[in-house]
């Protein structure tokens, strides 16, 4: 059974619980608290010498992290990452887009706003990052006005990627009012079988 | 024949550049100038709506972006990307680490060191980009100390992807004297057959 270190808040460990729900998997969950400093033991850093997470243990106990890796570890072989070349450079191209473009100022922002309470010497950073994490948004709703899933027909890792952090991206005070293809992109991969909420 | 829209300073540009001559594949350069805004035009836009280089366009006109996803899509079935899952899995999970935890910093310490000359308002920001590009050269100096490459035995594409911007760290102020294990690893690199340099 696979073990998953992560904690329930972060967008990037919640897509191994929903890849995980989706292929009806079982694991066992190992929460860390990146605050309380858990990330950083010598023992964690075993794990990832990155000091992230989130990180899948497999049964042999060899450890694997980045999410987006992971993802496309868990989907080989499913539905969930196509086979043809094109599709799967497409599926990389989006989670790349994620980790550089999208993540770093969408969950960033989140982070200050959720979690420190936009305190004023951030404040400055947090409307940068709202210009950029808008930018990211732009992209994504050119590409959902023109195909229901950011690669093509099917739902595939590259939406399980940007959707972590997209479908709570208010909480980083984007409104996506503006972005009708987003919104309903939403809702179809919250109508996947076997969907999990975030805080569920 | 593919066709790469590019700068030959870009380290992002370079990995394409460098795995396309160890395929020994014959490719025409577009030089793209990002400065002058060229990635921001109507016509680039259509080709990668995320406005960055490289782009990978194919015969048909087919557009790839992200270095790292069109690194994937050369490498497929070479030498170059192991077809082994958890192999595979550990050479995205170096690509995730290199576009998250070592080139927003590294590289663009370069860039503001050798592009910009290091401009005062842009001193604080350097200083913290130096700590963070530090820890990222400590993690892979860590593995590259217990394996030859970054994968294990083989060299392989998450090399490339790690090479295009360490090897030219010190142009952005990091001196990899302390990293003895990186040092020999840029070598071996370098000795691949059909080796190219950044400005070759």
């Amino acid at each position: 059974m696979y073990k998953v270190y992560g904690d329930y808040r972060s967008g990037n460990c919640y897509k191994i619980k929903l890849m995980l729900h989706l292929l009806g998997l079982p694991y066992a969950w190992q929460a860390v608290d990146i605050l309380s400093g858990d990330t950083q033991t010598e023992a964690f850093l075993a794990k990832n010498p990155n000091g992230k997470i989130p990180v899948l243990e497999l049964e042999d106990g060899t450890c694997l992290w980045e999410s987006n890796a992971i993802l496309n570890f868990l989907a080989d072989g499913s539905r969930f990452l196509p086979s043809e070349p094109r599709l799967r450079t497409q599926v990389l191209q989006w989670q790349f887009f994620e980790q550089y473009s999208h993540e770093p100022y969408i969950a960033v922002a989140r982070f200050i706003q959720l979690y420190q309470g936009l305190p004023a010497e951030r404040q400055h950073e947090y409307e940068k990052l709202q210009k950029r994490g808008y930018k990211a948004l732009d992209v994504m709703e050119q590409q959902l006005s023109r195909t229901p899933y950011l690669v093509g027909e099917q739902f595939s890792i590259a939406d399980i990627a940007l959707y972590a952090y997209t479908h709570v991206a208010d909480e980083g005070g984007f409104d996506l009012v503006r972005y009708p293809a987003i919104q309903a992109w939403i809702q179809r991969v919250q109508s996947q079988p076997g969907y999990i909420g975030m805080f569920d």
